[in-house]
């Protein structure tokens, strides 16, 4: 239906409206909740709902993100879209790096536009997301360019024997721990080769949850030339949302990690 | 939502309509097309739009799926259920082994019980799909009894170095091709050590696609003990179509091979 709109139908309805049609922007932000999103986010949509050129602001919550949609008329000398820029620029200051689009990309496309802008090629290893992390980011047109290889290792087995995590440190700490993420980040990094590997291990549900690690924990890491970051998460919902959430944070973390070492910033944890 | 509909409002709507509501049953194909499946079935379902339990039919097209959604009024002494029952035998006779469930299950759910009933574990080698085969056939809560490995090889080098995929093939008949993903297959089902091994391998687009493969090129591969079938399609749409029927395909062609096993048919292709 869309490509039919696009090319068939909204050539003819446009020229009726001329500027007296809408202009909309999007900011999309991902770990944080959307009460704070609202809350920070209100004394600034509140102002332009009553500007002279006036901004309608709505939140939608999704899996792991929430985003604002801003709606503004056309007018004329692109007064809407003046408006909705200077509005998007003060969300971002409210905001800050929450915020990882306000042009309509999702978040493995703002990932893939860094891996390639530095580039960097990514190896990524999962397991309760089961192939979930790759498959977003391969959603990308040209993605091949920088995603290199996905492994999706279940069993303990299948870690020590396509990563190299040491059974000793599963043994140990659990499948489910920051050590063993860590420990698949960097086995599928050198293995792949690659300047970056992630590794995701957690418990998708409904089984399989105990006391210290219910259904949802979930260990991401990740490790770039420069840092590892390692994250322990408590995700909310069922199997599908765990998954969803899984390759999100994941995403995430590397997006704030390519974007602190831009700025020149070393010394991570 | 879902749950708290379930939990705390159904039960309190439910008894004032009592054998007022509906009663329902979803039959889904796939593999088919949606014209196709009309056909066959509209004999079927417009005989039992008159009959003395009505039966309403709607036809759903998803990505890679038709469904047939029959409801028809409860009635008293389960009259709707029987009367379901019956129109779904013969929609079953009609449409033959394109039905994959009548019971609401998903593919990788079918998929899952197939495999668990056999004792049998698969290991997946993707490219074009980019891990949402792993990803789908993980959906499945308690699907690690099955599922062992999957990887996500989209260069010519990965899948060299990790599926054994010999330089040679891949030159000599393109990465997208019959051969390549047989090789995946059989590859992906030595290494990981377990009984089926599925390769995919295609131009998800919307880039490199040629002449004689075009975009929505893909071919898929399964390897049983038993048997191999390797078959190549043309899928319609864009990367996201592309990718959600290869995966859907892959799950047809390993059910189709599970059923044919169980009635003790060795001479596959």
């Amino acid at each position: 239906m869309l490509p039919m709109l696009d090319a068939l139908i909204a050539e003819r309805i446009r020229p009726r409206f001329g500027s007296a049609g809408l202009v909309r922007r999007v900011v999309k932000t991902t770990d944080v909740r959307e009460s704070d999103v609202d809350a920070r986010a209100r004394p600034v949509y509140e102002r332009w709902r009553t500007a002279p050129v006036p901004i309608a602001t709505s939140i939608l919550a999704t899996q792991g993100q929430i985003e604002l949609h801003l709606t503004a008329p056309a007018r004329r000398q692109n007064e809407g879209e003046a408006a909705l820029a200077a509005a998007v620029r003060e969300l971002e200051t409210v905001l800050g790096d929450v915020i990882f689009s306000t042009d309509g990309r999702a978040l493995e496309a703002v990932v893939g536009d860094l891996l390639r802008e530095r580039g960097m090629k990514v190896a990524v290893a999962e397991s309760c997301s089961g192939g979930l992390l790759s498959s977003r980011l391969t959603d990308v047109p040209g993605s091949s360019a920088y995603f290199d290889f996905g492994a999706v290792c279940y069993s303990n087995e299948a870690k020590t024997e396509w990563l190299g995590v040491p059974a000793a440190l599963i043994q140990a700490n659990g499948a489910v721990s920051e050590p063993v993420a860590r420990a698949m980040a960097e086995g599928i990094r050198a293995r792949a080769g690659v300047s970056v590997g992630i590794g995701v291990t957690g418990i998708a549900g409904p089984g399989g949850g105990t006391e210290q690690k219910p259904v949802g924990t979930v260990a991401i890491a990740v490790v770039t030339p420069q840092a590892a970051r390692v994250r322990t998460f408590q995700f909310p919902g069922e199997r599908h949302l765990v998954k969803s959430q899984s390759a999100q944070a994941a995403m995430n973390i590397l997006r704030l990690m390519l974007l602190d070492s831009a700025k020149g910033d070393p010394a991570l944890d």
